[in-house]
């Protein structure tokens, strides 16, 4: 499906950027940029940004147009307009958007033909279907949303307004997506969590998988992540969570509003994350345990039990050359007898020294 | 492709359910129960379970018109109907998917009119093959069986009866999978292992994988989970295997019967996994070893040699404050050099004690 | 799609083998081979190989009609033929390649009915299109090129020739994957890295990746596998890169020539490996770092600072029973504490023994 022509040819005057973003505009308002760019590499016409102070001396050689710069850094007129401004980084990110958005402006509203729409669907008119994509009964598609190619919609998933679903993502039945959502390339929702019983022989029964994903608003979901349907109840993740690749999220879990899980990590069934934490990637997460709001875990950590109290845990191995690795986890096998064996050396030289010097002891 | 209408409607008798599901039955045999639901939010015309007598107290505010109990719980005249059976959860397994078999019949046998399948190919006449699925020449769909929309059979592939593949599956080609099998979204079966030996120069040069997968029947693979192919002989999942999902399963391993894997293990190629085995999640297993039968590992704990004896083997750092971690983890990296130092104090000591006080020495 | 008539019907004449691969034949020249199999189940009209010259007694058993031993191991009058070869294990490899092409020849050329492709993508003559593969606007396909079942390839981004695209994989826009390379089912290249910025309340905002992935020659890109798109830099994976499945490569890494990733790695924005290096399955790599090359990570241990030295690096709990592990995990808690101790008993030790023993120290 063919986007609209690229709409940022002429460039966004700095001006306009600034009286939608904030910032103290140091140079030339008609100035305009339509690219960003590093500061090393940055060119006449690109805007690029410094994130923090300490970083100056990237300023020094950069042929940036125009700089984002923090507060406490005075502008240099070496460069054509300067922002100050709060948060750099930030700042950075909302205009990335905009850019974004002029040179590849949303995918035109329609259905391609190859795209398979139940009868039943409801179909936003400015929404777009594109190639191959599979939409069952009573699903619905919100205003300007993107079903990409491949994707699948499954019967009675609900798809909200300008949410996006890339290449080859599925939703599966009954579950429920929010508003400005992206469901990266080869994401599952909605796939059955893993339940099962075992008989009298230990062999596996098969529980049946009836709960829905309830997925908020301004959710990403990485490219090929999973998110397990709940078993009776739903699984659910809030607002403005950020899930990156190949993670994860089994059924029944909660994660609360705009906690961000980095590549790989695994949450087992019925965990419930809390708002605006921050786990690192490769961590696994323990089924039926608490994570507190604002708690940060280390990449690659195991999170066994509940954390109540807010902070930053780790618990990953340190890495070290083969031979040393092999010698301390040798030791660390019988750490708990050398715990003791210090245990006997303290009480064995204590009771040699009140037997031997009480005259020296300290008073 | 549509289902047909649900039949769950009036629901089923309680009757018919002790009658097919064994267990004792208290309370009206004509109760209808159409739905299962959590103790604590299940309402007038659910059913329930108790998994244990210890959580008893959970029936206290229960609202659920039928309950299924252990054998030690007494029925409760307060619900309309009590089952009282050997292992509940067991029980609501079975009823989950005789409820859900009702709710959602499975698809109309036929075949969608984007998919395309190869004129050499066998599909059963009762089969379901949905939109956009390709199925390649020599491929065996069997009676009963789904190929969901997207999903792509190689050539001369052979899918059992009354298995699934649900969207956007794949089995590449001259793989086995058994009867009642379901792959869940996104997994990929039979791609080629890693396979490569380095020339003269250190590149890689890639081994053609001939081998095929071979899976028993009633396994469970979860979503985006791969299953390689073997390289010169198969990659083998025996009867009754759970998968969950974004699993790695290399080329050339073995995993025995109802043996369970958890989310997000890595399986190296050519290990060897018994039967009824339980691997945690996140678990990597080291190549060419094995596990014996009835093994549980606990969540990521790397396998590095094989267990030959059944039992639950763990191998993960606790987690701690990030501080505490940090301390205790460069404290790690000289563990051999403490583990001398205690063996030199217990030395000194010795000979400390055994010069200076002879006659104090225990017998 | 279908493949032309497989053309190993009468075999690979011995002769023609060591032509082109080189090694000393032993025996029959015109002897005849059409399959690889392992020693111990190879049939007459099979060849097989030994790696190494310490797993001679395989050889005794086999009965394949050739073999492809180390320059070190007479040749055995009991087989038809044997080449000596410098490496078998790389000879195997070459040949496995070869007994491949003859028996599954590369797709026909052309494109199918039901693959969709813009008419502005440029797809070579010789280049194969599968079934339901969209190829979007601007795309170019090279020679002999084959875009399998259900593939994607995005706006602008280049497939170099003979390049292999399996079933369900995925290039987003503006990538280029260089020649030779296969992308094995399900990977996706070019998804958005995982990029935001916090706002004053905390909540993410998307950063634009407007970088590309840059794939060189000869890679292998495992299945589920997922490589990210840079956000202002491009993603860049050297030739020859070998990746198994369900790795995670993040926003502007950077990988070395012939470097091979196992199963379940995650490499996080930024980091940048060297050239020849293995990095074993499940391996995580913290962003923003560098490792030398020719460095090996063994499996699972994570990656938090440079590794600028090569070498063999390795950092991962042992395995242990579970109540083992349990005891000595509860120590490691206090290993800092206890390592302090150890220091405390030392000086306690010393200053005992030089009080009391001053005549008895060693020179």
């Amino acid at each position: 499906m063919s986007h609209a022509a690229a709409g940022a040819g002429q460039g966004l005057p700095i001006a306009d950027i600034v009286a939608r973003l904030g910032g103290t505009l140091h140079g030339d308002p008609r100035l305009r940029v339509s690219r960003l760019a590093p500061l090393e590499r940055a060119q006449a016409g690109e805007v690029s940004f410094l994130a923090r102070r300490e970083q100056s001396r990237l300023l020094e050689s950069s042929r940036a147009s125009c700089v984002i710069v923090p507060e406490d850094v005075e502008p240099d007129a070496r460069f054509a307009a300067v922002i100050q401004a709060r948060d750099p980084y930030l700042y950075y990110a909302r205009l990335s958007q905009w850019l974004q958005a002029l040179a590849a402006p949303a995918p035109a509203p329609g259905r391609h033909a190859t795209a398979c729409v139940h009868d039943s669907a409801q179909v936003a008119p400015d929404a777009c279907i594109d190639a191959c994509a599979v939409i069952e009964r009573d699903a619905v598609i919100g205003a300007r949303a993107y079903v990409g190619a491949g994707c699948f919609v499954g019967a009675g998933s609900r798809i909200g307004a300008d949410t996006r679903l890339l290449a080859r993502s599925v939703v599966m039945h009954d579950c429920v997506i929010g508003e400005r959502c992206t469901l990266h390339p080869g994401a599952v929702v909605g796939a059955d969590g893993f339940g099962w019983a075992r008989d009298e022989q230990g062999a596996g029964v098969r529980i049946a998988q009836t709960g829905r994903v309830i997925v908020g608003d301004d959710v990403d979901i990485g490219a090929n992540t999973t998110v397990d349907r709940g078993a009776l109840d739903d699984t659910r993740i809030a607002d403005g969570v950020k899930i990156d690749n190949l993670v994860q999220v089994a059924h029944n879990v909660q994660i609360g509003r705009h906690t961000a899980l980095a590549g790989c990590v695994g949450i087992a069934g019925s965990a419930r994350i809390g708002a605006y934490c921050f786990i690192g990637g490769g961590v696994g997460i323990a089924g039926h345990l608490e994570i507190a709001d604002h708690t940060v875990i280390g990449g690659m950590s195991l999170v066994s039990r509940s954390v109540r109290q807010p902070g930053h845990y780790t618990g990953a191995f340190p890495l070290d050359r083969h031979e040393n690795w092999s010698a301390n986890a040798a030791a660390l096998r019988h750490l708990a007898e050398l715990r003791n064996r210090i245990r006997q050396l303290e009480s064995r030289l204590e009771s040699h020294e009140s037997q031997k010097t009480p005259v020296q002891e300290k008073p």
